[in-house]
């Protein structure tokens, strides 16, 4: 692999932006400074770019159109949903010379069908309104995650959002039978499927599933539905060590089998930490303990079938000196508080100062190993800094976060982020893991890519980027850098 | 698209033969006419070749040896599994040319993890076995298919296949976490991962799954297992009509969710066909029904939560008039029965006489329009001839299968089948089905394919198809014929 000097971007001109703008009204671009600004940067601030234009088309038509155009102009195209993601993924580069294409007008859904389980909607759906409009039909959609209430359907699928329903229903590659995409060229690719089974030539989809809108553009998505649930029971465990949660986690596993929808970890100071940002939350349990598991258990049959495996489970567990303690939410209010302990950790975090995180996953049984080593590198490369381990235990993925040491130099805390990291992800690898689990590589993860993933994959993976968008116009360095080249 | 004319293929020279055969051991390259008779034909016997090497390879270091020759030869490899295939997909062509590479020898389970739920196993490994194994482990690995016992991992995985199972797993894409490959140049794809989240960069695993062999050689895979469930209830629904079946099964869904794991419908028909094949089981009820649905339910925390889920499906059911009768099997040997008069339905059918079979798919709320369109498509073009309609209605996919009229000339009816497969296909399209749920392409659908498939996915299908295979080595002639290009 070489890198090559590439030529300096070309900001747009002004009669660029005129011709783009046109393409979806003049309404519906962006080029005014102050609106720009909210497209630039994504929510942790450590990415931003620049942009004279920000077209927001409402129809598949409209998007096809603008691609035809950036590929007879050779304009590269950011694709940006609900603007959450973590890695920078979604943000331009410094020259002015990207456009930025949002969805939020892209946002109807088109259908859902009941009995046949499946929603056709479009890319700028918002999680949450799929979520409600599931329910108000008396299904379920199980992608749930902490940005649902911002986030897009368009951008879940080309980051393949993962969050805490994964461990019951999957990622979202899982929960989608077909899509609609505009090529680079502005090509429309209809693979609108709502059946579950059709093995008519290669898979497509998930080519672009994950793909970080590097190979084209998702503008609708049939997704799948579920039967909602009659009953759920949210309990909290209180444990002494990660062995101890893998040993409640093939207990619960046995007796509640797919009933298991959520099941996470949570050490002591995660828990402290996210008590000290949810004042009005009383801690689960009177003791403290070394390691909380959060356990939730839904039945379609009946609130009585979800407490009882709860019940069989957690009895069987203080039985054989697995958990210590345990406690079952009584009513609705106490069961979002136990799971707003959980889904609040990462503004809790933030208000403990600057963090190095790690979304990383490894095989189940290997994470009380990983925690132990992981540990003894944190203390030795930055001591007095706070672990903080939580996440979705069930699938193997942790979020492995360092918080700085209480009033150590944030800059020079920070100063240290790659070289810590690298050795968390050598680790990772170790164990047989991923380096990214569930938020991809955009900008952040492209050293850790080219370290870790084997040279086979890199080049099929380059092959497929030349192939799908030979004039790199798609979203152009994230995932690959801008200026790598053979 | 131009069809060009192919130069015709020379066979194997002897010297080529003694090549390949040194990579794998003389006395695993299968060159007696004798011994290569089993691997030229399929199990219908509608698709044969000729080839005068098999080779079999026991590590993926010699998949990789062949490969490497063949990619400096240009000699085609035809892969086979079980040789269970039902579309011609695993056969050679008649000139002679091409080797086939048999994974026999290639069938390890590498490990088992019982706490994380995976299994890494090579590609000849037979689903039977596995599926034992996993029983061992005290755990469920899902596939089900009637050719288990001879069917290998490498071949279901390079079909997709799906199965009564997929209701509640899914297809073998959803039961795959990772792949090992051989390109057809000889690279070794290493992306055995065992992690359910890692979003490391495209998705290259579901290419390989379903490409037919025409993308590289899948040569072990990591398969998820489940917990195996503590109980299991089979029933017999008799119901007036297919519309009946689809309320029963929005009941069944609503009631079980994801312990719903089989829901089958039979034509009356189809039961007289399997009762007259299986003479020493009993009918299921005692009065007979248009159609009859087969539900399976189970449990991970008991059998009387199987059962109390059953009973509550049937009750209302009945209670509601949506079912006319219904029966619950008494013990392991009657399950067994009524899962077997659904099992035996294509040997059931063979002695019927020849028929016309599709294994179609479309949207659950359609499958009742379809049925009465189709059958009057079929009365209008073949009259007479028999419709055995069944198959696992719980995700649209039918087996639309058509008997010869009794006594009817068996070569005239067969003729019709291509004008006749058109129109069902053509009415699977017009409700948004697929013309290929679980069987693939091969050989046997590649005019539907062109006819069938928009041709923006045909272009890229072929674009991926040249970059992964430039030479057109890798199970030519399948999937797109050998004598069309662009």
């Amino acid at each position: 692999m070489a890198k090559i000097k590439v030529e300096k971007a070309q900001a747009m001109t002004s009669e660029l932006v005129a011709r783009f703008s046109a393409l979806v009204g003049k309404e519906n671009a962006i080029t005014d400074k102050g609106l720009l600004e909210t497209y630039l940067v994504e929510p942790r601030g450590l990415y931003s770019g620049m942009t004279p234009l920000v077209l927001r088309p409402a129809s598949t038509a409209e998007v096809s159109a603008v691609m035809k155009l950036a590929s007879e102009t050779k304009t590269p195209v950011v694709p940006q949903g609900g603007n959450t993601g973590l890695v920078g993924a979604q943000q331009p580069d410094q020259s002015g010379s990207q456009l930025i294409l949002s969805f939020a007008r892209l946002n109807r859904i088109r259908s859902m069908d009941r009995l046949g389980k499946v929603a056709l909607v479009e890319a700028g759906v918002v999680l949450k309104t799929l979520q409600k409009k599931a329910e108000e039909l008396g299904c379920l959609f199980p992608l749930s995650l902490g940005s649902e209430g911002i986030a897009q359907i368009g951008g879940n699928l080309s980051t393949n959002a993962g969050g805490t329903a994964v461990l019951s229903y999957g990622n979202v590659r899982e929960l989608c039978l077909g899509l609609e995409v505009v090529l680079p060229d502005g090509r429309v690719l209809d693979d609108l499927r709502s059946v579950r089974k059709d093995n008519s030539g290669y898979d497509l989809k998930n080519l672009f599933i994950g793909a970080e809108g590097t190979l084209g553009i998702i503008t609708a998505a049939v997704m799948r539905l579920f039967s909602l649930p009659r009953g759920r029971i949210v309990a909290y465990a209180g444990i002494l060590s990660p062995a101890a949660a893998l040993q409640l986690f093939a207990l619960a596993q046995s007796y509640a089998g797919p009933m298991l929808t959520g099941f996470e970890l949570m050490s002591r100071l995660s828990m402290q930490f996210s008590l000290a940002y949810n004042k009005h939350v009383r801690e689960p349990l009177p003791k403290t303990y070394s390691w909380y598991v959060l356990l939730e258990i839904s039945s379609s049959s009946s609130s009585d079938e979800a407490r009882n495996v709860m019940e069989t489970i957690l009895a069987r567990a203080m039985r054989d000196g697995i958990a210590k303690n345990a406690v079952i939410a009584i009513n609705k209010a106490q069961e979002q508080a136990f799971w707003q302990l959980r889904e609040d950790m990462s503004l809790a975090q933030k208000s403990q100062g600057s963090s190095i995180k790690h979304d990383i996953s490894v095989p189940v049984a290997a994470v009380p190993d990983f925690l132990v080593i992981a540990g003894r590198i944190v203390d030795e490369m930055l001591p007095g800094a706070r672990v903080v381990a939580f996440g979705h235990v069930g699938d193997g993925n942790l979020h492995y976060n360092v918080s700085q040491p209480i009033g150590a130099d944030k800059a020079e805390f920070l100063a240290r982020s790659q070289e810590v990291s690298h050795r968390i992800h050598t680790l990772v690898m170790q164990c047989g893991g991923a380096f990214s689990a569930e938020h991809g590589i955009g900008q952040m993860k492209q050293d850790a890519l080219m370290t870790f993933k084997s040279s086979v994959a890199i080049d099929l993976m380059r092959d497929i980027k030349k192939l799908f968008d030979p004039q790199g116009i798609m979203n152009p360095g994230k995932i690959f850098s801008a200026c790598t080249t053979r």
